[in-house]
């Protein structure tokens, strides 16, 4: 046996199923109704989704079918190889083992076609003929551009004003799949206006964008909204990628004795972790979690654990979730997909059960990480994926200081192909280590609702 | 069975072998010493090649071994899926069968680290150092930068000026490999010293390029060259993908009445044709082969079938092919694979013995399929690959008039992930359909060589 080691599934072993947490973990603090302070029930959420997902996201089943039609959209790219990374090994020196799971063969380079593909099909089952969406780096703006266009359905993306800057190919990819692509904040919606009259340069910020596209989808009768991440049913489509690397750590041999996940919204690290966490809680193998953030973004170490809003124009439902405060404008750092001031509440209560550690990182060290992984494996790594790859290297050498072999699997959820001007800025020492305005943070944390259910 | 048909292969069915066409095909002109016009032997070539690649270069065994190593490192992403274009099909509601062969699934999106890797593995093998090569578009810099990482090699590149400013990011990839990228015509050579000093805003060209880099392997001891194109070994090394498609075509049920490739240098149109080709020449079923090339580079539809020199500055040897001379600089558009003056000898050779039909397409109609491609199946194509993607609709839509359900397959060499400013262009209308000019070409073709072999 060489240096490639790859584990590869057959198509009828995409499972069948998505892998809902909700039903291994006590019951999920009530999501509020952002007017009233009230907790909400599926219809005050319907002008938002198709029921189809409203249905899923307070499910309690464990087992939640994938239609058939999705499956067959995912077969285009599915199941996803896992590697074992030897070369890296072998460069680190470490008696540890390091696997990982690489979404980025999907036609838009990350994870997160596994989520927009099942949005789309619901929504077209349901009717639905636009859907408005926010997206970060781009990556699930395009995503959700790909999986609209197959089910002619038109998609309409605000994009985070820095990342819009930063990206152009990524708004290029949008439209080549047929979508609109908006830089937010814009002059399109009344959060948008709002945002801009007061700081006419912002540089925009997640909540923002989910502002917009929560606007326009309330307003307009045709029109519903979808997320990439944050959300259960979103956290719950993602399992799909945890449940292949679970029989493709079985065909190795192998069972995590570490998981590494980067978290931005925590979509594609629930992917990997929650079927894992999941068995756990079942009273399964034990597996240590690192949820890896960027320390300028740094909900899971920093926020409190407290109902917030889901977006800047208090426009979505609260939930109870690791917050910065939905004022909170993060740093225009490069891996834009981490720049959300919440956590999903799943994550968050995981977190609270000790189910989970985190660990947050400038990015000089995450990209100065992500080539040492380039170099030995031939993968650039996306930016947000480069947090995973520094929290796993760590742990690798964590394990050549102890002389202890542990397996470590973490998810490499995209490729950089469309951010190298970040790898450009790195290499030229351009990029800035920096840190969130300390009073920012305490002015967006002071801000937080009181609510009656805490 | 729903729109995605996908077929996949076993790992364990990576070709073992290189299928090498020189075994079923008469005897080519030989290659001339571009000082003394005089046949050259493998000697000739020892400062430029590490001795295993000339032996394959003018071997006429039918089958090359594959090293277990070079296997080893196919297996990240090889065997590539083979697709049916279910969606396409219906978007054109023509009754042909349209097959893709998808090479973009590589680390480097392209088909190039097909023969990088053994490049890179030979040149170890043999004790060598440091590369030097040329790249177009950067697919070709980019793989080998890839491979001679994971070889231990250093790789210098002589990356075509315009291409070198139109895609900054090809060359942030192949820094993120760890080589070094240099826009051509440069003044590290006398080649480029020259042409600078006559076209101080020269665009630089492949021939150019070249010059270049055989003048850095030339010069130096410790130094070789490589090319990811035109020539027999590098065709050869393609060959695992053809190979591949026909057991995937199998599986199928199906075989080719037409294959489409786009060319520049020949190597990823021989790697899909050469196998099915050799069949044919041997004995086995009729199949139609279009090579589909750019209209500003011509090189099949418009060049002389002669003798040139593979390169501008007349360092490397000459060929016979089809060429549009040595001299010959095409106009900057997008698809800088196919920018070339000349033509793979053994492909002008196929084309001399009436094996395959060529076709030339500028290049806005080749985005507008590239277009109608990713909308209907999800995958941007690179600019090169949009010209195959053209052919293979012209294809389908002329079955669709004739009421016939043929099988075409086509290479899909490559994404586009970096090459979106392309489509930014075409999008905003600013990408011209120039046309070589006339005068140049005729120029060109007047200052090809007089050699006594023809």
């Amino acid at each position: 046996m060489g240096d490639t080691i790859k584990y590869l599934l057959e198509e009828d072993q995409i499972p069948k199923y998505w892998y809902n947490i909700a039903a291994d973990m006590p019951e999920a603090p009530p999501v509020l109704h952002p007017g009233t302070g009230q907790p909400i029930g599926p219809d005050d959420l319907a002008p938002l989704f198709p029921m189809e997902l409203i249905m899923q996201e307070v499910s309690q089943e464990r087992e939640i079918e994938i239609p058939e039609p999705v499956r067959d959209i995912y077969r285009q790219w599915r199941p996803t190889p896992l590697y074992r990374a030897r070369r890296l090994e072998k460069e680190l020196d470490t008696p540890a083992k390091i696997y990982y799971k690489y979404e980025g063969v999907s036609p838009t380079g990350s994870h997160k076609p596994n989520t927009a593909v099942p949005q789309a099909f619901y929504n077209k089952e349901a009717g639905v003929k636009n859907i408005a969406t926010e997206t970060g780096a781009g990556q699930w703006g395009s995503s959700l551009a790909f999986a609209g266009k197959i089910f002619g359905i038109n998609v309409k993306v605000f994009m985070v004003k820095v990342s819009f800057q930063q990206k152009p190919y990524r708004k290029a990819l949008m439209e080549t799949f047929g979508a609109e692509c908006i830089a937010s904040p814009s002059d399109q919606t009344q959060s948008g206006k709002a945002i801009l009259a007061e700081h006419p340069d912002s540089t925009g910020s997640l909540g923002i964008a989910i502002s917009e596209a929560v606007e326009v989808a309330a307003t307009n009768d045709d029109t519903k909204y979808a997320l990439g991440s944050v959300l259960n049913h979103v956290l719950t489509h993602q399992t799909i990628l945890g449940q292949e690397a679970m029989i493709q750590m079985d065909m190795a041999g192998d069972y995590p004795d570490i998981l590494v996940g980067c978290t931005g919204g925590g979509s594609n690290f629930a992917g990997l972790c929650f079927p894992y966490i999941g068995a756990k809680l079942r009273g399964g193998p034990d597996v240590k979690v690192v949820a890896v953030e960027p320390a300028a973004c740094p909900t899971l170490t920093r926020g409190e654990y407290a109902y917030d809003y889901g977006d800047t124009a208090h426009l979505a439902p609260m939930v109870k979730m690791h917050t910065l405060g939905s004022a909170f404008v993060p740093p225009g750092f490069h891996a834009g997909g981490l720049r959300y001031h919440g956590m999903a509440s799943q994550i968050s209560q995981l977190q609270e059960m000790g189910m989970l550690e985190a660990k947050a990182y400038h990015q000089n060290t995450c990209f100065e990480a992500g080539v040492q992984f380039a170099r030995a494996e031939g993968i650039t790594p996306a930016p947000e994926a480069t947090h995973a790859v520094r929290g796993a290297i760590d742990e690798a050498l964590k394990c050549k200081e102890e002389g202890v072999g542990k397996t470590i699997l973490f998810n490499l959820c995209g490729h950089g192909h469309f951010d190298m001007q970040a790898y450009i800025d790195y290499f030229a020492g351009k990029l800035k280590d920096e840190d969130y305005d300390q009073d920012e943070l305490a002015m967006a944390l002071a801000g937080l609702p009181k609510v009656a259910a805490e």
